[in-house]
């Protein structure tokens, strides 16, 4: 049989069917006692309230950037933009919901045991993981059925690239948001919430006498899992539709053009079977290794993939194909494949190394912190700088390998290969907010001491995962730029070379992007300050929510003594309504950031220097946003994770354990790391892509001749 | 009379003789009471110790790199090297001996009101200031005359060009190591002394119970002092042979090369002249500002240097020049000068902003304190993140307006400008560490409280100023990035014109660093990734470092009881001895990291890719260090600026005032910006310099046949 669009969709159907299957079965497990359950709404509502205030303010924002798409591009372009951001929104909502279902059951599974625990909140975020790859494939792969086999489209026309690179847009923009606001609203509870708890009035994590208990774990639901699904919602879109693109440039003149658009797909599909297979051997051994159990799963899916992507490729590339100077064959296409793959292994090892509670980064964070709260921020510092090393290495391998396989579209390939696990790798994220989220229900609820125990070691293991997606996401954004600058670079030269008399792109020549030229540096510069200034709003805003709650929550005690006792119950509901406010907020301006500055340098450097340096510089604008961002995001994840979990190990017992001076240092370490991991540095991947794709929009508005 | 290559270095001989001048009168000054001279005499010993023993260790380094010159590059190169190491040692080692009789002498005049002692400590930083400048410009024009005028070699031949550039190359070398082992030193002792002082035991900074008080007074000495003397030089002598190199290769067909080789020259030659004027304008108003001080004297060298610089254009170019497609005037070249003399107006408007304590940043981070050490260095990042935004954007101002006026030669003219007033700019930085050193004799030896007021006010403008020197070394790093690698493009052009038969360069091509090539990203990759992997590096050795000081200091209180209550002197010695040792052994490998890794990329991608690949991918390393290492080095210079000033904020009455829980987490924050402002930032700009250095030597010794 061979391989074709409509077997990719069912695979996508495939996946959303395995999330409806699953949640069925999540849900026929126990929720627990009442107080349980009386908690669990509490977040549920909570979790809901701030979704629905989020997604109506990016819908306005939203509704504003559809028109311009409309005017300024086209209908098709319009309609592949809301396919993108709804079903953006949708995989994050989708994520939330399952999310807080799942914390409270996992909570009674744990309970019964560590493994009961582990299944259930491992079941749960494999819900949410294929929610968001069927929801990516049946997006990408469904409009470019309609566009091509339905309407009749020729496949490598404008109106299809243009379609599919505005329903990436759409991807982009609201993760940016979803990540962002959510990344907002979780670690101004959380910072906010422990500040005043912790510190002030001297009660443990999750009291329920803390009025910010139910929004930092509300946080957890609408940040680690919505704004998680919706980013790698973006990335898995993005990538595919960038390989697609760069497939229509390349082998425009070829007769295989249909099978190397239908390439990526076709990746995408298998793997999301193969990773459907491998969420069933996460199992906890007789050993109790959870990490273990979680990578007999991946090891599983990973090899599985293989084979899945040795079929598809020689499938579909049954004879090679020569394009210009370069010949296209199954087996290097296949390589790259594979080079994707050993890439996100290494990536899932080397953040393993940086963020595990076994290994010298953490243990050295938990070790400085016996010398005071200064030394454990320096020596966390010092990891998430030097963390950065390793993962930029295995990229420039990446590159240079499949590059020299076969070029700029064997790099696409292998960045699609990697991102083709996307399912599995969220599945291994987003079960770990709801333990996080189950350890703090099972705190609030009064549940035995055990019971904490095995969430905090499902929790511990869910901060290597977390920083696991994120190396991830932001390592295949690095490896992807190349496939958009790509895009960039190969847009424009179309765009010249067939601009009518009159139009934008006449006569302008061809663009160099050589370092040598000046405006290259600038939009190099220019590029590179965006990571940093974004990071810099980010946890400035962070601290401001933080703030609000202080004042809210301190307001509360002082108001309602009874509060202290335990007498009164405080009014979560407040503290949950002034932080969604806060985090809407804040969100806005950090988001418009990266969709304003492409815009606004290319307009300046074309007022200064003309047509020419202006795409030249804002090309280089776009390889300096990811130069930057991927060693500044990369370094915000890992050593969060690795502050996070030096504070585990000190709780474990290590170095004076719980209560001990070390332990606060390693708690105020863990406070550092919190927007750092969970706000800025996550946030700067949908912030690159973001930057690329206004760019090549850019130029296909140029081309309509409405503006410029 | 006509401006001449004689009149340079009798201005850089002027600057030397102001220095030695100045040393005498300072000597005159009444150096305290027989305590306060024990104090210093304990410091002194220690710096020059650890001096002497550093040298000693680059020495070797140097010695066999030296050889290593020598043999593949020849005999001029060597004795380049020799000269730019020797002289840049020599400026690190004046600046040391200065600084430690200055600080006794300024608590001593600090003790007889505020005004005298600012009078001290800056005509301290000034004498330094001057040898810096005075024998950096020596070196490069008395050189440049051995070479051109005594020998008559032709001033745009290889062995004058490689010459200087291995001069250059000395200067970095020297510089990186004092940079990275005085950081190391100094805020190991810092670090180390505080958390064992301040914390464990209780007692108050630069009490002389702690074993590491004395220390930690060398250390500023010997890494704020001496450290920074060998950067400036560096910045200094590398910026003054790039744009002569540049000048030889732009106008090596015209006759007006021997005046435009000049002209970086003249420059200097002249703002030294106009430096030493404005050092007398620094006088204490009424209002005791001492800022507005220090901004007096600066803006009058300021001024004058416009003047100067209008003078000298003029004088040596007295009709356009053209080459090529583009005409060189007087009037656009001293538009240039203009415009790096408001860059560097600028980055000290901006780094006082984000670090002094009058404005928002140092504002917000002192109120973060308030909630807790977490939110106090969540704050202090953000501000830190977000410092870089500002002077990113002059920077790329600067390029815009001054290629547009005279292109690359343009850029670098505004480098030299914007360097040619480090002589009162390394003025304003010297006077903090010895202010500061002067407070911690002040408070040993049991003077009034008035005193460390008076210190204190001076040392908190002292952290901002350091901030500027710094933001100012990197921002100039950042505008002569561009003349660095318009150098090595240059180059390469050259040895690949003029290669012979046979030769490495033989037939090559030409190279194109067009970004769409994979191997330039790869270059920017591994590129980007040195500073952030530096940073690491050096942070973790600063907390080793503290970690030994801390241990020793604890185990002298364990041992002998006697220190504790005041009864037994602890000794002082053995903790400098113990960080001498560590920093020694700890600045060798990040100091080679960026001496190796053009190399190592270069023979990689070389073996994978061909020559012309692995230039290109040199090429964009030498980038990607700068793109990523000025927002790295902005960002931790000023961020550690804003930590220091917002603890001092607080220790002047805010927000609870010292002992404070506000000022505690003000503690912390400012020991987390220690090594990132003192350590770590700074040595990322001979960084720099380095990684371009190398790959501009690495083309000669390609061309020399002796590798390949």
């Amino acid at each position: 049989m061979s391989l074709s669009l409509t077997l990719v969709i069912v695979a996508g159907a495939l996946a959303v069917l395995y999330g409806i299957a699953q949640t069925a079965s999540l849900m026929r497990a126990s929720a627990g006692n009442a107080r349980m359950q009386e908690i669990a709404a509490a977040i549920q509502e909570g979790a809901q309230a701030y979704l629905q205030k989020q997604y109506t303010a990016i819908g306005i924002v939203g509704a504003v950037i559809l028109v311009a798409v409309f005017m300024l591009i086209g209908q098709l372009a319009a309609v592949g933009f809301a396919i993108g951001a709804v079903l953006s929104g949708l995989a994050g909502f989708a994520g939330m919901l399952i999310s807080v279902r799942a914390n409270v059951r996992t909570a009674q599974a744990a309970s019964e045991g560590l493994a009961k625990g582990l299944s259930l909140a491992f079941r749960s975020g494999a819900i949410t993981g294929m929610l968001v790859a069927g929801f990516a494939l049946l997006g990408v792969a469904g409009y470019y059925y309609i566009l091509t086999d339905v309407m009749g489209l020729e496949r490598t026309s404008r109106e299809v690239v243009d379609a599919l690179v505005c329903l990436g847009f759409g991807a982009s923009l609201i993760s940016i948001f979803a990540r962002l606001g959510g990344g907002i609203f979780t670690k101004g509870a959380d910072v906010g919430g422990d500040m005043v708890g912790k510190v002030e009035a001297g009660i443990p994590e999750d009291d329920p006498r803390n009025a910010a208990t139910i929004a930092d774990n509300v946080g957890d639901n609408v940040g680690d899992c919505a704004g998680m699904a919706a980013d790698l919602f973006e990335t898995y879109a993005v990538t595919t539709v960038a390989t697609m693109v760069l497939a229509a440039i390349f082998f425009r003149e070829s007769e295989a053009v249909a099978s190397m658009m239908l390439l990526p797909l076709a990746i995408c599909g298998v793997c999301i079977v193969t990773s459907i297979v491998g969420t069933f051997f996460v199992r906890l051994g007789k050993s109790n290794n959870i990490m273990g159990a979680l990578y007999q799963g991946l090891i599983v899916t990973g090899v599985l993939s293989v084979g899945a992507i040795w079929y598809v490729v020689n499938n579909l590339i049954p004879t090679a194909v020569t394009v210009g100077e370069r010949t296209y064959d199954a087996q290097s296409l296949f390589y790259c494949g594979l080079a994707g793959l050993v890439v996100t292994a290494l990536i899932v090892v080397i953040t393993e190394y940086y963020t595990g509670t076994g290994f010298r980064p953490v243990k050295s964070v938990a070790k400085a912190s016996v010398s005071g709260h200064g030394t454990n921020v320096i020596q966390g510092l010092a990891m998430s700088l030097e963390s950065t090393a390793a993962p930029a290495l295995v990229i420039i391998g990446g590159i240079i390998v499949t590059y020299g396989l076969a070029g700029l579209f064997g790099i696409a390939i292998a960045t699609t290969a990697m991102l083709s696990l996307a399912g599995f790798i969220v599945a291994l994220d987003a079960f770990g907010p709801v333990t996080d989220n189950a350890g703090g229900i099972a705190e609030m609820a009064g549940l035995p001491p055990e019971v904490r125990v095995s969430t905090d070691a499902l929790d511990a293991v869910g901060n290597t995962t977390k920083a696991v997606t994120k190396g991830y996401a932001i390592g295949s954004a690095g490896l992807g730029a190349l496939v958009l600058f790509a895009a960039y670079t190969e847009d424009l030269k179309f765009f010249s070379a067939n601009a009518e008399p009159g139009s934008f792109f006449y006569g302008m020549g061809s663009v160099a992007f050589d370092l040598s030229n000046p405006y290259v540096v600038v939009g190099l510069l220019f590029g590179g300050l965006l990571p940093f200034l974004f990071g810099g709003m980010s946890m400035t805003a962070v601290g401001r929510a933080a703030e609000a709650v202080v004042a809210e929550v301190r307001r509360q005690f002082k108001e309602n003594p009874g509060i202290m006792t335990g007498e009164v119950k405080p009014e979560y509901g407040r503290a949950v309504g002034i932080l969604t406010s806060a985090a809407i907020r804040e969100m806005i301006v950090p988001s418009l950031l990266p969709v304003a500055s492409p815009v606004v340098l290319f307009f300046v450097i074309k007022a200064i220097a003309g047509k020419v340096d202006a795409f030249a510089s804002l090309g280089a604008m776009l390889m300096g946003v990811i130069v930057t961002g991927l060693f500044v995001a990369i370094s915000m994840t890992s050593g969060g994770g690795a502050w996070d979990n030096a504070k585990k190990l000190i709780e474990e017992g290590h170095h004076g354990g719980k209560g001990s001076e070390a332990h606060k240092a390693a708690v105020t370490g863990d406070t550092v790391g919190d927007p750092y991991k969970d706000t800025a540095g996550p946030a700067v991947n949908p912030m690159i892509k973001i930057t690329n794709i206004v760019a090549l929009l850019l130029l296909a508005i140029l081309a309509h001749g409405v503006v410029g």
